[in-house]
């Protein structure tokens, strides 16, 4: 789906790297936060999630120019209670207040076997599956979710009154970890806007037109502003939980006290559960069943049958390629990012 | 959906409870676990869940018959790990085990703050929300799943490789808890078993026929044995990673080695949280903030906007209405459950 008009290269991830960690220093980063936030946005495109990499830095950038993002903030622990931790983050970066919420999340794991920190007051945190990943890295299962600015009518409405509210479940694997990263909505109105632009139609129903018709038209949803919920009323219901639990467990703002503005969106409340697998399965039978389960899955019964990708197969695939061939970029938003690190 | 051809009548809440307590004291039941059970059942009836209230007992009654279901076993504790424990179901009775889980994993979070028991080798949980509500009466945020047999093609595969896996969320509202209870296809069998007794069409594509296309014919539907997952592909995702993350958790069975026979289904994998709110939420804003994000979900914008319904509204409303008008059960399935008690 990607527009043949744009001028690519590939950069290797050092490069890549480096470039995203200049850029950050020059806007004030401190050295470790610099690096940390070089490396999620590196991983996110390396790993060929482009729209919320390389892609969203200049977006990330003006948040952070337009006062959205504190960069000199960091989250402060606000009540801990055994196994769970409630964190202010400070209008901080949100990757950053992300990461650190699951790597203690991951700690209080290690202590309890299963740990939960819910963080208020945050930002976008970018690539979600980001957390799941570490979780599955640190060999826990994690989950994690956000709340978002009102984008998505609820089942029976035409008004965005719910979030799309992404959530990641992450499950550790030998075989390469099972992460599942999904919005609420059918298509982000990243994915719209990336068929549009493609001149390609939805390949299922994906919204409402303008005349409450169901269409596969990208560019007459984004008109619409009606996004279809995943399973119609089933997302719409999922979607109102996963704003429930994470402003009532964080304290923090629901989705419809969320500025609407996409330029504005932050106050956002995310949680973040790490569940110590070894703890349980100490005969170490777990990795096995997971390995058995995803090749049941992707295994056809017979020759003629389809086969089945497994949620987090193609990151690994593209991050493979991706770290051998170099990291594909737009040369214009690799120009942009090289003019604001300097060289 | 109702067929107008079965002949109905109302009875007590009491009354029902009371015929389904002597049942099972017949069927063998001691006398705690008798109570608890008929309890379940009852509640499930009077919640207007009547699939898996009343009308599911029989089923029930036939499984344990043919020794799916063993009424004497008690669940065992396997590993205890903080605030994480693995129990045996000891393919016990499945609601008696899944609220045994969800009282467990209470328990747990009044002391850590969250609680987590993986259920291995239980049977069939019938209606899943009563332990979403369990946990909310409680004051928890309660989460629980479960795996089934293969029932449900994976996107992209014909074939049933996954299960519809339910999934209850619930959190606690003075207004009335919000409690999201929904497996991950689009439409349950008996859903469109119901659909095709009224000779209704689906309001919304509900899987493929035999020739392949999505349609909303029921029976085409189960014809081909290829329900939708909500969502489509993210459906299917999120089926897996329940699937994962309950066979692992409990040290379990995955959906692939459950028997595909509904009658025989057994073994299953179950995992049930509960966070203890209370603890977080030290200041007492969270219902009041519940009833805040609910309100602003069901209450439209302007007069001539729709009317939302939030998961667990409908339940409430039908339960007042069933306590004092009586429940509605059909004749044939009361008289069946009279002549088990005998009187």
């Amino acid at each position: 789906m990607s527009s043949a008009l744009v001028t690519r290269l590939r950069v290797s991830y050092q490069e890549l790297f480096e470039a995203l960690q200049r850029a950050l220093l020059k806007l004030g980063f401190a050295s470790e936060p610099a690096a940390r936030c070089a490396r999620l946005f590196t991983d996110t495109t390396c790993d060929g999630v482009y729209s919320h990499g390389l892609n969203r830095f200049a977006r990330f950038v003006a948040t952070i120019h337009n006062g959205t993002v504190d960069i000199q903030s960091t989250p402060e622990l606000v009540t801990s209670c055994g196994a769970v931790e409630r964190w202010d983050g400070k209008l901080g970066v949100g990757n950053l207040n992300a990461y650190q919420s699951m790597e203690r999340a991951v700690a209080l794991a290690r202590q309890h076997s299963i740990g939960c920190v819910a963080l208020a007051n945050t930002n976008h945190w970018m690539r979600g599956g980001s957390y799941g990943w570490q979780a599955a890295d640190a060999g826990m299962v994690g989950i994690c979710w956000t709340n978002t600015l009102p984008n998505l009518p609820p089942w029976g409405a035409s008004d965005a009154r719910l979030g799309n509210n992404p959530i990641v479940i992450a499950v550790p694997r030998p075989g390469g970890h099972v992460v599942l990263d999904m919005a609420m909505s059918q298509f982000s109105y990243g994915a719209l806007r990336a068929y549009q632009l493609s001149g390609e139609q939805l390949p299922v129903n994906g919204g409402y037109d303008l005349e409450g018709n169901l269409t596969r038209n990208p560019k007459a949803i984004e008109a619409s502003g009606r996004p279809l919920p995943i399973g119609y009323w089933k997302g719409s219901g999922l979607a109102l939980l996963l704003d429930l639990m994470a402003a009532m467990l964080s304290g923090g703002q629901a989705t419809y006290q969320i500025p609407a503005d996409p330029e504005r969106e932050t106050g956002l409340s995310q949680v973040f559960i790490a569940i110590n697998l070894a703890a349980l399965d100490q005969a170490g039978l777990a990795g096995q069943l997971a390995d058995q389960i995803v090749g049941n899955l992707t295994s056809p019964p017979n020759s003629t049958a389809e086969r089945v990708r497994y949620p987090g197969e193609r990151v690994l695939q593209t991050r493979k390629e991706n770290l051998k061939e170099g990291i594909p970029v737009a040369q214009s938003a690799w120009d942009e990012l090289v003019a604001i690190g300097g060289s």
